[in-house]
């Protein structure tokens, strides 16, 4: 008994993983009501949260399942184990409470320590948790957690509390029928969107966008991802070519020599460089870096291609893979450690040429944004401390995301200045025969766009897709019943299949018999169609189709003259979503004057629009000390946490009122110079 | 004199540089007057060949230049010396010889220790070679060539001699004028096709398709380059699309252990794959390579997707970079460290699936040739041991470069049976619940393919584009002369450019008025625009434009009204372009019926159509004997020089007489089983 009460002691678990020989990092948390939602987010890719479920069944056997906390513990399992459905049923608290010290919610393991009785004979761990490396584990009170190793827990914590365990698959076994019935169940979504992390994990997944891959931060775009990037691939290739940019390819690889000369102006933190230092057996006389980016590697191309005036403007765009070794927890299309982007990059003879082209690809930016994916954007300026190192001043895009108001840069455009052509000496004779540097720009946009477009628009039942970047804008669903001939009902599908087509709409015939309409329905509800058609007995009679707005659930009936009418229900589709995503984007901006109304609101997850005097010592105080005051806490790819990043100067936003002498920064009270937008950013 | 007497002779020069402790490499060339040809082949990126010229000026100083083989000696660096133009004369050969026992055609530099009266006191050193690691150097006859480093060059070599040299640029110091000279000068090619790779090198950079860089075997593709392969794209894109392919993006990083699991599969030789083993400063738990295909990081999502029979056929495709470590000389496109291809990968239910998927993709492969690049292909089966590792049997296309004979593999396309699934477990159940594993196929086009094009259809004069790849397919140059109003003319181009555009073709209206129409000419003859209309004051007058035509200098007139004829014109091209490099290709397979017939023709650059046995061993001797037998010789990476590679089997085509009994292998007299092509391969 004396040991029970020791161990509802923090200090004496620590002491109980130390005598045993055990490392472990202790994290310690202020009770806040998201404290789950924190350990989701954050946790890195080789590392898992475990849920501890305890279960009795009618003989009063007790049975502790450890298992990874994203596992559904299925009916199949249980029943397999032996127990009578219907007989299983959490352990009561009181029971709990008095003999082990821990509750049912999520049973300590360390209350294992006070089982003397030994009531607990049966522990059942996850095959799940085999594939990771790292657990967390709460000590007796929810606010401290620990991280060891899964090996440490196995081999050393339940070893020497001699308690037999077995490992099983907590999944249901498959066979067709539980098959059928999984496909249901793995269909849904089984959380909220207000549980944003896990459900944007789920969304993804069963929306068939993302498969998760054994490289950690590197996923699998699948085609129903990658045909939206062909999209803004398309869209945005049109654009610039009318500007006169042209496509070209550069190597991916660049000599280390090159990064160490340039070092200063390397914006890619070196932290992030992949390096190539093998060839098969051999080591390579020069280490070779995977690009993060690629002006280092085209301008001493730019500088040989420039020699007069007549050779500018020079404009050359990439679509490439980029690595950067991102430290912090990744979020696919968010924060990935490959990713696809294209990278622009145009030389010119004057200074305000280079300016001009800056906000027109700005513009451009901001059109894929609002155009093809409904997501709205505020355009603005970097502080001096956020622009790109290299760059006399960087524009950008940024968006925030409503369900954690967190400020996502979209896409940037750069003003080079003449920096990096005097370092590569790329220059021009001009008719006066002057030796001029040009002027530079450098502009990219990323797959992380289809991650802003998904966190706007998904809901509850999973993805919706903005209509211009859907590979299937159209479903067409046959309700096959009883009373109607199938071969004339899929014979009518394909009909309006092919008016559609000469809509130039993308349109699929979901016509397969194996699958039950309730399946179908969910399938591409949860893949994001926008438009479902149904054509059931009733409207192949009435020579009508019914419409379903995937948005907004609208549901009505057409006649198959009015199909033509669908090129423009999809455009008020689009405009209705990204009106409404303006309106929650808008919502989430907060003004202050003071620093008090300024923490209040970051505190609740909202971007804040102040007066401020331009100081980059003022901007560093104001993430430094919002970062202390906040509630939230960050956590790095090594299981560590750290204080949350604060509040980052997301962009002076180009459109803003004048600010006249007198009015003060909210933070240090001094002039202010421009409003800007502040945030918690991705 | 002694000395002199020595150096003339090999072995005294070979100690002479062991003396000043130098380390060499020694070849030695049967006299051949392909020997400049094969130097220049097969030089690595780092190693290179020097020309030394030797001139003297009317006050009788000497300067010896040291030139990189490429650099074209200016005149304005000439003048810039110090040395009156017209007074510059190569040395006369007579007191070469008779004072330093060398010729001056490429003046040996062990000739110096023979400069007893220090006749040659100016050294100067292009800046080009500082570039290299190694230079070829002659000794005193040109069949023997020493490679030594440019370290050793300058440091012990010319400093033992005591001889005193300038590093300099040799290239003529632009100024507006020489500028405008060296545009032109530098836009001729200065050799014919039948100095084939020189050639090679010269219309790829002059034809802007392709730029240098850094990492030896990757370059930098231009936008002219970039172009045809986005048009191959679109057009193999769309035909994959009737067969129901998607494109999707899997990580380019592959975790060694997957590698090491996976080895007797590991198509790519080992040697051939770069590692990434740093991230910044920190080591890599696990070594992580670069894809040089994507069997392994695509499968085992395979295995996820694919549980039951409604699952297949699973089609996907991506187009990405790929590095693949060649340890062979690169060549621009057709043999490059990094590349650019697509890799379609299919899993099926049956057999027979697999295999029609394998010869329709083969069939796609052969339009992409014939269609969009004109270039005739031979359809055809690898033998087992040229076959893909882990595929049941590969098809290919291949094609023969007419100049130098050597068999081209342009795609291959495999059917792996059901290899790979079983490795990775990927199967389904059938309606039977009988657990099948999928039958696969996957299949792969590259920037080879440019190559291949550039190859057979560009002249003495630059590239030749066929039409459908070309970025600008027709260029409109306005004849500017006094006698006609400017503007009126210009006006007329752009009015002929919307007509074509109306056309859908792809027109560019050069009309700067900083180039002389001459220079305009050469310059989109040596990027291979296939029409060029010209639009001077006789056309002007008479509704007309001049056509001449890039493939056949054809040129006519025809009237403002036939300009709709210009799509069939192009087409016309295209044909006629396909139809001579048919005859071309054809021209250089040759039958032989006995070893005697095939090394006669194998010696003339010849492919080898022959009745075989089958049989591996028999191959294999085919090809050790043939390169042992051979005139030809390869030179490696590290500058050594190894036997050449001798014949290997191309193909089995498709399309072949039935073998009968009693007919025999042409090189073992078994019977024989199949026709087989044979020749030198890329």
């Amino acid at each position: 008994m004396d040991q029970t009460i020791l161990l509802l002691n923090k200090q004496s678990c620590l002491d109980q993983l130390t005598k045993l020989g055990i490392n472990y990092i202790l994290h310690n948390y202020e009770p806040t009501p998201v404290f789950e939602h924190h350990i989701k987010i954050q946790m890195s890719d080789d590392t898992t949260y475990i849920k501890n479920l305890l279960y009795v069944d009618n003989k009063s056997n007790y049975y502790l399942i450890l298992a990874n906390h994203t596992t559904k513990i299925g009916k199949l399992f249980l029943k397999n184990l032996g127990l009578q459905l219907g007989n299983i049923k959490l352990s009561e608290e009181e029971q709990i409470t008095e003999e082990l010290k821990s509750s049912k919610d999520n049973f300590s393991l360390f209350a294992l320590f006070n089982d003397s009785n030994n009531l607990i004979k049966n522990i059942i761990i996850d095959e799940e948790l085999t594939k990771f490396k790292r657990v967390l584990l709460h000590l007796i009170e929810n606010t401290n957690i620990v991280v060891i190793t899964f090996d440490d827990l196995q081999n050393k914590f339940l070893k020497t509390l001699n308690k037999n365990y077995s490992i099983l698959q907590l999944r249901d076994i498959t066979d067709q029928q539980t098959l059928e019935q999984q496909n249901k169940q793995t269909l849904a979504i089984t959380v909220k969107k207000s549980d944003f992390t896990e459900w944007y994990q789920q969304v993804i997944r069963k929306g068939e966008l993302i498969e998760y891959y054994d490289v950690s931060g590197c996923y699998i775009l699948r085609p129903w991802a990658y045909f939206i990037w062909e999209q803004i691939q398309r869209y945005f290739d049109d654009l610039i070519r009318t500007e006169d940019v042209e496509n070209a390819y550069f190597p991916m690889l660049l000599p280390s020599k090159y990064l160490i000369k340039k070092q200063d102006h390397v914006q890619v933190q070196k932290a992030e460089i992949a390096w190539v230092t093998k060839q098969g057996q051999n080591i390579l006389n020069e280490p070779l870096a995977i690009r993060p980016t690629s002006e280092i590697i085209m301008y001493p191309a730019f500088a040989k291609w420039i020699q007069s005036y007549r050779d500018l403007p020079l404009k050359v765009n990439q679509w490439t893979n980029i690595i950067r070794w991102e430290l912090q927890q990744p979020t696919p299309f968010i924060k990935t450690r490959e990713f696809l982007w294209q990278e622009g990059h145009t030389a010119h003879q004057r200074r305000e040429e280079a300016i001009k082209q800056v906000y027109t690809i700005l513009d451009f930016y901001e059109q894929v944004y609002n155009e093809l994916l409904a997501v709205p954007v505020i355009k603005g300026i970097k502080t001096e401390s956020e622009k790109f190192l290299g760059a006399d001043f960087t524009t950008t895009i940024e968006t925030i995301i409503p369900q954690n108001g967190r400020g996502l840069q979209c896409a940037t455009s750069h003003h080079l200045g003449q920096n990096f052509s005097r370092m590569f000496d790329i220059n021009f004779e001009d008719d006066k025969k002057q030796k001029i540097y040009v002027w530079q720009t450098s502009w990219g946009l990323t797959t992380r766009s289809i991650g802003a477009m998904i966190m706007f628009h998904s809901d509850n039942k999973g993805l919706i897709l903005p209509p211009r970047i859907a590979k299937y804008q159209i479903i067409i669903i046959p309700i096959i019943q009883k009373d109607i001939d199938q071969i004339l009902l899929i014979n009518r599908c394909e009909q309006i299949k092919q008016i559609l087509i000469k809509l130039k709409l993308r349109v699929y015939i979901d016509s397969r018999d194996n699958y039950s309409i309730g399946w179908k329905f969910n399938k591409w509800e949860q893949k994001g169609v926008p438009i479902r058609l149904e054509i059931g007995p009733e409207e192949f009679k009435n020579n009508q189709v019914t419409v379903i707005s995937r948005f907004n659930n609208k549901k009505y009936q057409i006649t198959i003259q009015e199909l033509n009418q669908l090129n423009q229900i999809l455009d008020n589709i689009h405009n209705s979503m990204l009106k409404k995503a303006e309106i929650e984007l808008n919502q989430k901006i907060k003004n202050a004057d003071n620093w008090n109304e300024f923490m209040l609101q970051f505190n609740q997850r909202n971007t804040i629009l102040t007066k401020w005097c331009e100081r980059t010592q003022c901007e560093q105080q104001i993430k430094t000390k919002s970062g202390q005051e906040s509630k939230e806490k960050d956590l790095k790819f090594d299981g560590l946490i750290q204080p949350s990043k604060g509040a980052s100067a997301l962009c002076m936003p180009l459109k803003q009122d004048q600010i006249i002498e007198g009015q003060k920064c909210f933070h240090c009270n001094q002039q202010a110079k421009k409003y800007v937008l502040w945030g918690r950013s991705y």
